[in-house]
């Protein structure tokens, strides 16, 4: 299917990653620097420099590039350090006076069409056009795969095409990929590729190779060693210096290595790229772990050689891809938002080797905490559709490292009652494991940021387990995990207990790790409306949410006991909830009547009804879990509809931004844009409901309608502004984004999607 | 011996490094940052505080720091990152109002005193005292040392020792020392520590250990165990941050780890510390070599235990080193400029294990070109005299991966003729070896900067390789080189050709590698006068030095005819150097007239006498090798006499600055701070010169003196302005570090120093 051109401004980075290698080709906002990018929480730090030039590669034509360099933006020259001749020796007279060289110009956004699907990101000029691959399937389990398998799912390198159409030309042109690093250690690559293919590397850790390919009028594909033409390399300290240096195209000293290739008239050539990256090493602290491909690939040339030979099934695959996004009924913005999610998703995926089993990591994007766990409860509409396995191994590791037991404080008197099970909110950061049974966030004494999530973190466990359950028949591991999952229902119900010493279905009792403190939610940068956990509306929901998982996984085990005191955990919350409805029409965020909370609106009241809706839709059936449908439950799912229409229909506009886009908490400037999906998901699906509150209509009904406003602006606060470099972002502020930059949680966009 | 204050200004960066490991703590330059670097081409990027504050550590005193961080020389306040909650959570009311933070306070100059020496660099302020100890000495052979000895020359750790001495207080003080990283990725150490000590890590790469010592008023050292009284540490985004909070001192998302101590009223503390790597891993490519040292340790906290556990043999260690330099006859700047080029060299320094070998590596500053040759050989004077087995590693390697045969062609008519053997400039970047057989600098086509410099590294290597047997008994080595010594000799003679087909002595002939191009001299960033290599005074003479070298080598192997060949070749060069004499009683820079360099007046044009002063002091006496006695070398030794006279004594100062720094070319304003030294010392040794060309002085010439003037000026070069960043630099520009930075080849000074 034909992917239209992205509707938007297409000076935004993108992500390029493959799956699990911590790694990515970042490219696309203009004027600014990216490219390879390796256990980095922000783009590469390289000019990047495709395009074309008329004659051959020693002309002195305008180099005609994409504007993805320093400067570009402004059509600046690259600039050069202070070690190249020009400012080193300033008083040699001897030198021959200096070619004349080619000038580096960028194409403006007026010049360029995008077309950004799902896995192809694709760029085309009056003259040549770019696009890079980035295939996605499931990761298989390495206990069940084989070798060529977890080679073709665990490649840590993506591809891809620079194309010349020189069929109509009437002389040669040149074209040419290079990157300006600028940090030392680039070198050519003149071992270990195949014939006819050359490449440069920075140390012996990333690195670009590529081959040339001649596209014959019917199609036919011929490599070099048909054609006997050759992709060449260089190496100066500017492209326009390498490519057209007849004498020393490359300098161990220069930082700007390339490829290039000249196009004579009447012919048409690919220069196929991969860029990959191969850390053989032990690269966590505390738990060491080394990347699993390690296991599958021996070198850096290995990688790229594997690339390379099978970038024409990676094409397939991403076709593929972009069909299924393209014939789905999401709309542009909606499909830009989960694709543009997906990529930024596997930038920050790690899959490690510790002690020979895998170990899966997502890291928190700008931040790099690894497996943050509110993030990891986001990511299994994700998970769960690709890689289960991994959901298991991500539910096991908490379990193994991250888990702990504390007690729970009476508010007022600070007496320390039985507590229980939970889980750590992350597992480390930036590549450093946390002590066991501590994450690198959580601090104690503190009512605000960095305090503890224990109740969330608990919900969190349990509705992943109760997810990966709901997906898949592994009884095996229900029964290995049976008393965790009982520990859990214990501690959900310790941390509830009102005056009376009874379960109220809601948290009432914060952990003893807090101290003096109080725990809070995983919005932790938001004010008070949903900053403070106790008494708060989005958890309690939350909570119910998870009796619900607890139900089923009870049930599922068979023990009926612990699924009816779920139950009756679950109707205490709804009735608690339903009966907090503020005369306005609302729910109050806070249920206490003196916190500043309890006067704001809060969208993700509904959050956690999408898991409800999730399982409700899933294969494995449990009776009577569909509890959306009970009677006994109606007044809370009306409750919540009803603060759902008044806050979307609210005339003062008080949750949404001038833009249109969703506004989480009317008393903060702060928005998600992971969790607005999220709210947009549930009033959608669940109550049927626009952007305005109102009923949608028979047509939008049919499709994912009734929100083009703000999913418009949800797009443009990706790729306009300074949000733009960031190649996808969680926290926005008026439009920009301010916080958890780089980030991969915005995958919650797949839940608007049905195909697959 | 009582080490004075330094007498300049104090405010420069020094390199603090163990031999060997390519690591460095850079400090001392005002409002910079510096810290732990590791294989860098620059000082490190850390705020750097180390203080004190009066109270306990929760006190809101100000820190009162050394100005080691950015901003110190204007008393900036740390900066937050942008995740700091000050910055990521403005809106949260709910937070305690923040206690009010100590000031961090940074002294000026004229309240703090350096002490710097050859192996202590100490700093005192009116509160506490800051040293840093850099022990060095030889480097055992390891085919015939210990374990034990290897791990103490090889530890990739140096030591240090805050002293607080609050006998006088009346109050507790609390000593700190902290680092504000700008990458992500520090942790602290919570295991592997030996009990008392704490510290901290960036990843699993390098980090700073420490323990607490009270010193009683007899001077008896008591430990933690004894006196119950701990180190701690702390890590926040701020140092007065971490220090002061009671509730959570070490955060995992903080940037600034660090170590404190409390002194009560009436005692002394020291707090030692150690700052150490350890890199367990192939580090270069090509040629694939892992660190030496990491045979003998096993994990960063051994080399960090170990370095602790020795810390008071390394204090002796130091004091004697610095004693020896003290009781020498250089003047304080001397012995400044010495002690500032021994640090800086063993920055540069990295053993490496290739295929189970030593292989010795010296980075070139902030190029970090690996064993470039033409400083290799600036470097014999010290190395020959604490290791001379890598002075053989280093001609061994450069044989058998280095080495290339070129032909020579006729500058006139390009005719090629028989070359011979020669010598890469290098042997590759940045980590990567280049290509066996070439180097990473030189380029064909080119007359200037980036040329080819096969004869000059031909000299290099025989000169070296004289050095190494004139000051060792290694027959074993000559009987094995027999055939390497040969073909220089005959390499020597191919390039010497005149029109009439006979040897000239002196270069005639370019290197084939050089295209169209043609050689040049290591002074590659000076004009013509330098530049040039073919009939280039300074290279004539070190081909008669050349010639000298391989004559004793010759003598030594017992091969007389060869010997004689050196001897007539070394007359014919004589000959026609002292015939080039000007009627102003200057040689010129290059005995071309209508180049621009026969104008130039060249100070090195006497550099290569110091290898004929050198040898003919050496314990391996070679019949007839005292060239410089030699009556028919006198109009040579007496024509450079009268070159350097003319030059030193010019009424229009060409070869000296405004500020009496020496001027290496009358035509350059570019001079090298190593290469001044040598010339300085062959003036003053062998021609019992001053600086102003004068006759020494009885008085002066029993010392080093004479050359007060501009031996200032050398070291303001280095410590004032720009340049005292950069902890030691070679090309100076009217004053200021302009090239070759943080450049390890300022040892040359060596040559000046009798001790040891």
């Amino acid at each position: 299917m034909q992917v239209p051109a992205f509707h938007g401004n297409v000076s935004f980075n993108a992500h390029h990653s493959p799956m699990g290698a911590f790694f990515t080709f970042t490219c696309g906002n203009f004027g600014t620097r990216g490219g390879l990018g390796l256990e980095a929480p922000r783009p590469g730090n390289q000019d990047i420099y495709i395009g074309v030039k008329d004659g051959d590669r020693y002309s002195a034509h305008p180099m005609k590039c994409l504007p993805f360099y320093e400067g570009a933006d402004k059509n600046a020259q690259p600039i050069l350090p202070d070690m190249a001749p020009e400012n080193f020796v300033p008083e040699m007279s001897t030198e021959a006076p200096k070619k004349k060289r080619s000038e580096v110009l960028a194409y403006t956004a007026a010049q360029l069409q995008r077309y950004y699907a799902w896995a192809t990101d694709r760029w085309v000029t009056p003259e040549y056009e770019f696009a890079i691959y980035t295939p996605f399937d499931s990761i298989p389990d390495p206990q069940s795969a084989t070798s060529n398998q977890m080679r073709a799912a665990l490649i840590p390198a993506v591809t891809a095409e620079l194309v010349v159409d020189n069929r109509k030309g009437t002389q040669t042109k040149t074209g040419f990929f290079a990157l300006r690093f600028s940090d030392p250690g680039v070198r050519l690559i003149d071992s270990g590729l195949s014939k006819g293919r050359v490449g440069f590397a920075f140390r012996d850790d990333m690195g670009v190779a590529a081959e040339l390919v001649e596209v014959k009028t019917d199609g036919t594909r011929l490599g070099s060693d048909e054609t006997g033409v050759y992709p060449f390399t260089f190496m100066r300290w500017a492209p326009n210096e390498g490519l057209a240096d007849a004498d020393n195209p490359s300098h161990m000293l220069g930082s700007c290595p390339g490829i290039g290739f000249e196009v004579p008239a009447g012919k048409m050539y690919v220069l196929r790229l991969a860029f990959g990256c191969f850390v053989n090493r032990i690269v966590t602290t505390r738990i060491e772990g080394r990347y699993f491909y390690t296991r599958y690939f021996a070198s850096l040339t290995d990688v790229l050689n594997e690339a390379l030979a099978y970038i024409r099934f990676a094409k397939v695959d991403c076709n593929t891809l972009n069909d299924k996004l393209l014939i789905s009924n999401l709309n542009p913005d909606q499909q830009f938002l989960l694709a543009h999610a997906t990529r930024s998703y596997y930038g920050a995926t790690q899959l490690l080797d510790v002690a020979g089993q895998p170990y899966w990591v997502v890291n928190e994007g700008e931040y790099c905490m690894l497996n943050t766990l509110d993030l990891s409860v986001d990511h299994v509409f994700w998970e769960n559709r690709f890689n289960p396995w991994l959901l298991k191994n991500l539910l096991e590791n908490f379990v193994r490292y991250y888990s702990y037991h504390d007690q729970v404080k009476d508010p007022k008197t600070g007496e320390l009652k039985p507590g229980g099970i939970s889980f750590c909110h992350d597992q480390g950061i930036f590549n450093n494991f946390s002590p066991l049974g501590r994450s690198s966030y959580e601090l104690t004494n503190l009512k605000g940021c960095f305090s503890h999530m224990t109740q969330e973190q608990l919900c969190n466990w349990s509705i992943i387990a109760a997810s990966y359950m709901a997906y898949n028949n592994d009884t095996e591991w229900l029964l290995q995990n049976k008393h965790i999952i009982e520990a859990c229902a214990q501690s959900m119900l310790n941390r509830s207990i009102g005056p009376d010493g009874k379960p109220t279905g809601i948290m009432t009792l914060d952990s003893s790790r807090c101290g003096n403190g109080w725990e809070i939610t995983t919005y932790d940068s938001l004010d008070e409306s949903l900053g403070q956990a106790r008494n708060n509306l989005y958890l309690a929901v939350k909570c119910w949410a998870t009796y619900l998982g607890l139900y089923r996984l009870f049930k599922q085990a068979g023990n009926n006991t612990g699924a009816e005191q779920m139950l009756q955990a679950a109707r205490l919350n709804a009735n608690n909830i339903a009966a907090a409805m503020r005369p306005e029409g609302f729910l109050p965020a806070v249920f206490e009547k003196d916190n500043h909370g309890y006067h704001s609106r809060i969208l993700p009241a509904i959050e956690a009804l999408s898991y409800a809706i999730y399982w409700s839709a899933a294969p494995n059936k449990v009776d009577g879990s569909d509890w959306l449908a009970l009677a006994e439950f109606k007044p809370l799912v009306e409750a919540l509809k009803k603060h759902t229409v008044t806050l979307l229909s609210d005339k003062e506009k008080r949750n949404h931004f001038a833009d249109g886009g969703l506004k989480l908490s009317s008393t903060s400037k702060n928005t998600w844009a992971s969790k607005v999906a999220i709210f947009e998901h549930v009033a959608r699906e669940l109550y049927n409901l626009d952007e305005n509150g109102a009923t949608r209509t028979a047509a939008a009904a049919t499709g994912v309608g009734g929100w083009e406003k703000s999913d418009a602006a949800h797009t443009k606060w990706q790729v306009e502004g300074k949000s733009a470099y960031w190649a996808c972002s969680d926290q926005i502020i008026e439009g920009v984004a301010m916080g958890s930059k780089y980030y991969p949680r915005i995958v919650t966009t797949m839940l608007w999607f049905k195909g697959l």
